[in-house]
């Protein structure tokens, strides 16, 4: 099975020198200097560690087929040799976002909201992988983790991206979310 | 927070009295004489148990408005004093399921399926709660359980709901599924 498991490891070590931790909303997250990405289960508890977030990717549960189509055409793989920038952006949402039906999330999502619209205007450029917290246990932080990963120039493109979508009708659901902006250690 | 974690623990201890385990699809459960409900993290392992198994009570994936207002005014609660009988099915749908897009896989589910439709003939005489696995980690065998409780004459019903539901094309992604039969303990 691939690994749909991931563990985002603040500490001393990672593949990613922090650049900045910016509280966007609620409680903020502590900074360290580096940021390891591990597929799969735990990792070995690192003794300077002030954080590890965990999500699992999973299906997707508000893209249209059609709209599929149109994403699988244009996005980008993680990876990219050039992509040496990459923010995670953990996220929880209000009690009442998830109280609300599928139709209710979805016409938010996107007939109100144009999440996925919005998206695709920064595709190939931004590449992106969603997982989700919340069923993983009781206890978890936030409900999504998003990583994203773009070439230096595109950081202005994926500033404007973030504020496109905080203007959303979507976005007022969020009641914490944390910007990691990193980049890829030397 | 309520408890939206469940462990569902085979062995020599619990409130429920295993009557029979079935193997409908797949690979079979081993049949153990009780079944302890553990609401929660995981309870102390039990020396004598074939199996634990785990599902988080999660947002509704699949109904509509319309559907939840209809569902909530007729559904039933779980633990009714003359509900002592009991039925875990644990599911696993196949990988054609889970690549379908959202739009997909609620057209299958209820569009061709009517799944909410049948269960809703059946309320309130057969109570229900649904848990998710699929996102607790990489190695979870099912990616549901189900819970169902009624009273002894209502078994046939019961039969007849589980009957309706695999004449459905929903059913036909269904790969492993196993019913545990069980009665309140004395």
């Amino acid at each position: 099975m691939s690994q749909r498991l991931f563990h985002f490891v603040a500490g001393d070590s990672g593949a990613w020198s922090t650049t900045e931790v910016r509280s966007i909303r609620g409680e903020g997250l502590a900074t360290a200097a580096r940021l390891a990405v591990h597929p799969g289960n735990a990792p070995t508890p690192a003794s300077n560690s002030p954080w590890c977030l965990r999500g699992m990717m999973s299906n997707d549960r508000y893209v249209e087929r059609a709209e599929k189509q149109a994403l699988l055409k244009v996005q980008a793989p993680l990876g990219r040799e050039d992509s040496t920038r990459a923010v995670l952006i953990p996220i929880r949402k209000s009690a009442a976002w998830w109280v609300m039906t599928q139709d209710e999330r979805r016409h938010l999502f996107e007939e109100q909201s144009q999440h996925n619209a919005i998206g695709m205007r920064y595709l190939p450029a931004i590449a992106r992988r969603l997982h989700h917290c919340r069923d993983l246990s009781e206890q978890e932080p936030f409900d999504f983790l998003t990583w994203f990963e773009f070439a230096p120039q595109d950081e202005p493109a994926f500033d404007q991206l973030l504020a496109d979508l905080r203007t959303t009708r979507e976005w007022t659901f969020v009641e914490r979310e944390v910007e990691v902006r990193l980049t890829r250690a030397a």
